[in-house]
């Protein structure tokens, strides 16, 4: 271990209702997305990506994001993101309010064609253009720009960490405010994620971002572990562990927040989340997408006898009346 | 990362036939078993714990045990481990001719109490009078006392590192020659881990045993990760996660073998395992136990694009070949 994690504090940003639920054919009602928002918040969750501004056509399970993001800024406290995936995406997004955006970049030109129809150049001039408008006329909203693919494809195979660090610098240099890895395709390995952000950050300084693992050959939380050894303090997670990339075949599964509370917690680093309240946000997304499949083991196995977190605080309720009141 | 995984070697102890099948109410045949024994010796395992040596009216999965260990013996180049709960149990194993014996004892009073109806001092005077006997009879086996609930106890709850260090070195006294840590409730965490194994082998030098992780909380990959960082160099792994144990209630699920070499040698650790020949050993394990869950992530995402083995091999078969050959 590499730095002691006594008082280390991890963001998790949650991306269920935008990773997840545009990757699931169903539409979830607005309500039932307005209450699970207001379920994960109501956890402790600080940052939520509550959807994508993209096309209805595309993705109709997205087409309320306006209405969506306006709740969610209701929200007190909440950091509210969205995901665009061009210029015209993301100035909808800013005039919707949200308090960051998140750009999708592939790091190989197959990946990007397939996902964003651009080549490396076009995107580069898209991410350009949408920081031109952020700061032209939106100077508070912050923009990550979210690496895909950025240990591996399913289209191109291997990626090499210059490849890598090659599209981080770009981005930097577009004017994004951080940029963050995304294991897209669940390639990504301990070692690699140790020597990629630890790049990353020796280039990119305060600009290189958090990770985004997916838990496709169940490595989700070992990379975790990984990226923890070397100071990277914000995580993306889904809740039951619902999302993957429609584009990646054979990838699915983004990590499950429940387990990455709980190992997090269980490590002694804040999260700040309850996980007993996630469980109530959980209930609510099966409720409303009955029949869908939710991942998770903590939510089967519930709490271990004795376990408090981070800060030394013992679970708000009997771990295993949790286990058994029906949410898991 | 505390040292270089350059050239490091893992040995993985395949547990299924032991703690697998012994969790598992229905009995595998012993046609089956041999099969399946057969496939994962092919596959490159080089250590596989074939059974338990306990009564059969206890156990009746494991009332072929004889039978099953002298099959194991004409495998070439096998380790055959089997577990024995007490003196009776460890003179036949011997009597039948295991290579190494691995005795189960509980870090806390009241899982020995629960598990073989022993006092702490009661185990450990049945673990002298085991060693007594193999030095006087069998000096060529080895002996392992595998440390149950070593993380933390389902009955007694936190477990303290002193607890865990303190019963391993009364092992060590005793005259065993390994002492392993196993997380039979799904309690361990990675900073744990880490701090647990490095004074383990401080205060044991070559008696540190190996790491038996359960994924009961979805954390058993992520604690591998950790013991690699401190030198851990043997895991049991069960295939197809199959196995607990039966009196830590709500622990379930060693972690999944087929996903463990993944992570070893995606990292660059080998293994010696072919994961493509571990499917066909899946496919006999699948066959014997029609229903029975089996878990695993990689036997059903397959084999990233481009992946290779930590020597620089390519897989034998083509991934995706394997992935739909309906052995997932």
């Amino acid at each position: 271990m590499t730095q002691s994690l006594e008082n280390f504090e991890v963001l998790i940003s949650e991306v269920g209702p935008r990773d997840g639920l545009q990757s699931i054919t169903r539409t979830m009602p607005t309500d039932a997305k307005r209450r699970w928002i207001d379920a994960l918040a109501a956890a402790g969750l600080r940052e939520i990506e509550v959807g994508s501004f993209v096309p209805p056509k595309l993705l109709p399970q997205m087409a309320d994001i306006g209405e969506v993001v306006a709740h969610a800024l209701t929200i007190p406290n909440l950091h509210v993101a969205a995901l665009a995936p061009n210029l015209r995406g993301a100035r909808a997004a800013f005039e919707a309010g949200v308090h960051k955006l998140t750009l999708p970049v592939s790091v190989t030109e197959a990946h990007s064609l397939a996902n964003v129809r651009k080549t490396h150049m076009q995107m580069i001039d898209e991410v350009r253009s949408v920081v031109a408008l952020r700061n032209e006329r939106f100077p508070n909203v912050s923009i990550e720009a979210g690496l895909s693919v950025a240990f591996g494809c399913t289209i191109a195979g291997s990626v090499s960490d210059d490849e890598t660090i090659r599209m981080s610098v770009a981005m930097a240099e577009c004017g994004v405010d951080e940029v963050g890895l995304s294991d897209t395709s669940g390639y990504a390995q301990p070692a690699q994620v140790r020597r990629l952000f630890k790049r990353l950050h020796a280039e990119l300084g305060a600009k290189a971002g958090g990770a985004h693992f997916h838990n496709t050959r169940g490595q989700g939380l070992a990379n975790v572990v990984a990226a923890l050894d070397v100071g990277v303090s914000t995580f993306d997670a889904s809740q039951g562990g619902i999302g993957g990339c429609p584009y990646a075949p054979g990838a699915s599964g983004n990590i499950v927040t429940e387990d990455l509370v709980y190992l997090l917690e269980a490590m002694g680093v804040r999260t700040g989340v309850d996980i007993d309240k996630l469980l109530v946000a959980r209930a609510i997304l099966a409720a409303a997408l009955p029949g869908e499949p939710i991942y998770g083991h903590v939510p089967d196995a519930g709490l271990p006898k004795g376990f408090t977190y981070a800060d030394g605080h013992a679970p708000s309720v009997n771990p295993s009346a949790a286990r058994t009141a029906g949410v898991a």
